[in-house]
């Protein structure tokens, strides 16, 4: 067997053995997956030395790696489809995902250009549409109804943030200029500001950093949410100030708590003060899907672009943001570039214009991606997808409603969709006791947020394989670890 | 079978079964894929027509999708993969890589921290090593020698020139404003200038549009080779006239001709003018594991960040584009975030924050990219690995002979690695229809190039499964393709 990888004739007979172990493996692993710790118990720097130092000269045995497998990498794997996993938000998994990987990987075509591979392009397009139609999107963000809008898959939702940013400081400085021919880029950029909740992901400062522009954080109501007035006020004084407005970041479902900003009436300032509104719905946007939380993405019509992760809750593998801009042209005209091997014969077509995803992101090349969303909404139908988001609202209710039976517990947010934030009644020392361990047991995994200067347990629905027994079982652990530690003469 | 994928209980064993024939499907592509067409015969916007306008509400068959992959994806299809695909540069692809892919689809973890997934954010360290020490990178590049500097795995060579220009704009700012305490951070960057080769890829240029600096295009010499001369004749007159030069962009391998910037007598110069020096090499980096390369790497050593794409030529599938840095709290304080969410215990132990990728990067979210490195490094062996470079340069000196012993051609550029830029002695019209006869022909796939004012034509080894015999049967396409182009009365 040594070296067979490297001998041409025998590659393909070689792939179809162990690629079909490979399919078992994996399959094995997904179910047995609640067997393992979920969380890891490594110390940094552990897999250094359990491994050479070196590349090996020959090539090794196919045995071999697949043994180090166990050996080397599952000792330090955070579990993220365990049904005990409930930190962060979810990263969606699918077997109809997965089988649409395998065929992007042997295709392997870099989708840059229409003509470096025409389906890939295509049916990002056609996709981004389907998906755009199950969220009711407005017409004007569907590129088949032949209007001025379209979607495109990004990397991530930073990457769409950042998008949009730059897109919205390209057409700033040039409406700023068109009036004040004196200002030089520069001096625009000076004076822009930039707006996001206080609760905004951490990209969104990101994306304004690497922008080059100031960003300002509007401070939340009660329920964690921007209202119009606050947003209203902090432009007010900027524009006072001599500071030019022209950018908010709307967050449907942010981080910590899974809070909502008030679209509906944070779109028509926006639009009349020239401010592009963009929404980052990264993990809650799946929801929409469902009639019963689209009202929640009201005023998405005021907005210049939109973006979720269906890479995070809509059983699609990582990597998939799907992004759409009201105006193709405001975005494609921020970057784009045309050197001679990028262009190709169809390109001055009206149609393959559309087409042209590279001027939408960050980097050049870019994966199949859409091949994932089309098994999936295939393989799943509408259905089967919003009845995905429909048991993992409910198991997050499952949970909520333990807690709130508990007296010596708080929720701390409302639960709207899969994410519950609760405390202990008590200190926030306390309650990063009881959080480590939490950490420490590794049966379950859940990260903190502060919420109003309190430290807060997040508890969020993830795995597609989580069920009701395991949210029960989960809260019989976080009640055991809660007496232990009330039981200490400390407390 | 309708549906199953919905039913918990089945799609394990659905999983496998579907699994098993995907791999089928793949080798049985792979096996035959020189007898499609490479290049695909469809118009703009072919695929809306072939497919539904809306998902389905209810799952569809996996027959009936897996149907479609030949009826609507395939005829939409470039096939990068092909021997007679010679376009662009090469997209790397193996078995060992899309069996790593697998496992990685699997795991589904997403090492944004060390916490998120220990075995992600490590074995990428430690494999950055690996490849550092292949390639002989000075020390300083490599994490595991306890310096300053360490690599990471980036999505695309466009996201690492792009961190690159803004780790450098962080510093020159700061260093700036240290000694000019009145001077606004947009001052300066009103006064940044940044340099790269006239021949450098269009996203060198797009990431200073994105950093809202200047860029400056020096040009080449004769061999299309940025010259130290030329760049210290621009940065004297920007400096005179009150600019403040703080990034070059060198690259090593051209995307037109595969030209090489002299790095040797480059690198000083920004040295000693405090000028951010970062290499691309994105295609031909790879080639650097062969002795016989390496010496086109010397000046690396005064590289601040260095990156190549071993997406592209070392039979690593897409995405992985490495970056070495010189100095990690360069590129990490100019990003540095840590909302609570983020946080874990152990990150203020010295050795882990080393593992924070996320500050390296645009996207917060990554993929457990290293696997495939750790798979491929494996299973080919240094020397397979080197094998497979050395092949592809010496088919490219085939292909080169072969334009060169008919006189009707000349070529264009001196061929180091597995790029040939050619054409037909006569006008940039006639190169243009000939290479217009080649596309429309599907058997071959090329793209041009310009090079001084020329029309040129890009004969780049691709396939890992390109061979003498469809380098001649290429050629010999071409040479009728020729005949037939000037039997034409108008030539």
């Amino acid at each position: 067997m040594d070296g067979s990888f490297f001998q041409v004739k025998v590659l393909n007979t070689e792939f179809r053995r162990r690629g079909k172990e490979m399919v078992d493996y994996v399959a094995d692993y997904l179910e047995n997956i609640e067997k393992r710790l979920v969380y890891p118990d490594v110390e940094p720097g552990y897999l250094r030395s359990l491994i050479p130092t070196e590349a090996p000269l020959e090539p090794e045995s196919y045995e071999d790696v697949i043994k180090d497998v166990e050996r080397v990498i599952m000792p330090g794997i955070t579990h993220w489809h365990s049904p005990y996993f409930f930190a962060y938000f979810s990263a969606a998994s699918s077997y109809p995902a997965m089988l649409a990987d395998m065929l992007c990987g042997a295709l392997g075509c870099i989708g840059f250009s229409w003509a470096a591979s025409p389906a890939c392009t295509e049916l990002e397009t056609v996709m981004l549409d389907w998906l755009g139609k199950m969220l009711q999107l407005p017409e004007c963000f569907i590129a088949g109804t032949h209007g001025s809008g379209g979607g495109v898959i990004q990397g991530t939702a930073s990457e769409a943030t950042l998008m949009s940013l730059l897109a919205a400081r390209c057409k700033a400085i040039r409406r700023v200029q068109a009036t004040n021919s004196n200002y030089s880029e520069s001096d625009v950029l000076g004076k822009l500001v930039a707006y996001t909740s206080e609760q905004a992901h951490s990209s969104v400062e990101r994306a304004a950093l690497i922008g080059g522009v100031m960003m300002k954080q509007v401070p939340a109501d009660n329920s964690y949410a921007v209202r119009v007035d606050m947003l209203k006020k902090m432009m007010e004084e900027d524009k006072a100030a001599g500071l030019i407005p022209f950018y908010f970041c709307a967050t449907l479902g942010t981080t910590p708590s899974c809070a909502f900003d008030r679209i509906v009436e944070l779109g028509p300032l926006c639009n009349e003060e020239n401010i592009w509104m963009h929404i980052d719905a990264a993990y809650a946007g799946s929801a929409f899907i469902c009639p019963e939380f689209r009202p929640l993405l009201n005023g998405v019509e005021f907005a210049d672009s939109f973006n979720f992760n269906p890479h995070k809750w809509l059983l699609v593998n990582f990597d998939c943001s799907a992004m759409w801009v009201k105006k193709r042209t405001d975005i494609i005209g921020a970057f784009k570039m045309e050197p001679l091997y990028l262009k190709h014969e169809n390109q001055e077509s009206g149609r393959s214009i559309t087409f042209t995803h590279t001027h939408w992101q960050i980097p050049l090349g870019r994966r199949f991606r859409s091949l994932k969303l089309w098994f999936v909404f295939r393989l799943y139908g509408l259905q089967g997808l919003q009845a995905h988001i429909r048991k993992q609202v409910a198991l997050a209710k499952v949970f909520e409603s333990l807690v709130r039976a508990d007296k010596r517990f708080e929720i701390c947010a409302e639960v709207i969709m899969g994410l519950v934030c609760f405390r202990l009644k008590g200190s926030n020392e306390l309650n990063q006791n009881l959080l480590k361990r939490i950490t420490d047991s590794r049966e379950i995994h859940l990260v903190p947020c502060q919420l109003s200067g309190r430290f807060v347990l997040r508890f969020a629905i993830c795995a597609r394989t989580t069920e009701s027994s395991h949210i029960q079982q989960a809260w019989r652990h976080i009640t055991q670890l809660t007496f232990e530690l009330l039981q200490e003469p400390s407390h």
